[in-house]
């Protein structure tokens, strides 16, 4: 059973993308995971195929009409279908590498890409999307934010990296950005590798990691100091 | 003059990917902005085209060498080019909407992506990279997170979203995430339009969309209560 990502949008042709190359792209030929790209506009039932309307209580942009949402999302996601439906916006929680492997232990998701001002709030609530945000910034529509959350989750099916598990995500296990890394060559425009690195001494190698990590975080990231583990 | 992005990459044939289609394309086609993708692996020397190398100190992957990237950036790059070099790493400083519009009112971004374990330390310190994270999640590479920078600055440059000043983001200039959206139809699976919504009356409107915002920051991010604007 692979995984399976549905991604309703008003630009199928944004995916598979960045998606289609690299790591991603050859466990999708492989069927490690499979994607559907649905077009939301075909849900529409007025001739001029409108997916949108104006912000009740008026105000800026346009709304996307649940009614149309909705029915896009019931054709991809029946009565039945075990995987979460996910809204891309920045209202909504922001994704963690924990979230990314919860979701890349299960069966797959429903990607629904905003555009506009955002989404009727009852298709919202009708249909129980997990809003999910990538960042405090703003984007021209979910499609850019599904593709991050997708590579993200990729990357961790059974297979994907082969037996490369990431130092890099190791060292987020402990709440921690990553220490510096290094490598050949030994001089680069007179900069050398540093020392201990070199020393052969895994004990002490280790140590310089852990501190140049702490303090990396105290530095940029004091907010990620005392929480929770970013993985589980 | 135009914003130009360059983005050094192992996988070129990933841009413009989705930065071609909707707003930033057409935008991309008129000339409001440039993009350069770059292979990496053109500045290689060795006969297999290596651009990475076993870490100093050991662990797990590989990491990028510095003399590599150096020419790859000296050629993208030169002496003299006032665009920021940013390198897209989940060690970086989070990316936040003052970020964004600073980047759109400058004259581009050369922008790193980065594979594997990392980039060699010392290739960031001499070329003065600015390590940029879109957030807690580990990617394949620095590409997705790339083509969300962009997407991100794109919007805002002249002419891009027209007179649409996106009431998204006006709403983010207080530091709170937005309001509930609502839209025709009146009905939607027995679930109505707020009432407020439709009373014609401005002031009750606008009080009461901000009341939900400050309660869904509440409950969703305390952490951004009390903190700066996310726009200037």
């Amino acid at each position: 059973m692979s995984f399976s990502a549905s991604v309703l949008t008003l630009y199928p042709e944004m995916f598979p993308g960045a998606l289609g190359l690299s790591l991603a792209g050859r466990a999708l030929e492989a069927g490690t995971w499979s994607l559907q790209a649905i077009q939301i506009r075909d849900f529409t039932t007025d001739k001029h195929r409108t997916v949108d309307d104006t912000p009740a209580g008026g105000g800026a942009g346009m709304v996307m009409r649940a009614d149309v949402l909705a029915r896009a999302i019931d054709h991809a996601s029946p009565l039945g279908d075990p995987r979460p439906r996910l809204l891309m916006s920045p209202r909504g929680k922001p994704l963690t590498q924990v979230r990314v492997r919860e979701l890349a232990a299960g069966p797959g998701a429903v990607i629904l890409c905003g555009r506009f001002e955002g989404v009727d709030q009852r298709l919202i609530e009708a249909r129980g999307l997990e809003e999910v945000s990538i960042g405090d910034f703003i984007l021209s529509g979910g499609e850019p934010a599904a593709l991050v959350l997708l590579d993200a989750v990729v990357r961790l099916l059974p297979g994907v990296m082969g037996n490369a598990v990431s130092g890099e995500e190791e060292s987020f296990e402990n709440g921690l950005l990553e220490h510096p890394h290094y490598t050949r060559p030994q001089e680069f425009e007179g900069r050398e590798i540093p020392e201990v690195l070199i020393s052969g001494n895994h004990k002490k190698i280790a140590a310089w990691r852990r501190e140049q990590s702490e303090g990396l975080t105290k530095e940029r990231r004091p907010d990620l100091l005392g929480t929770q583990p970013l993985v589980k």
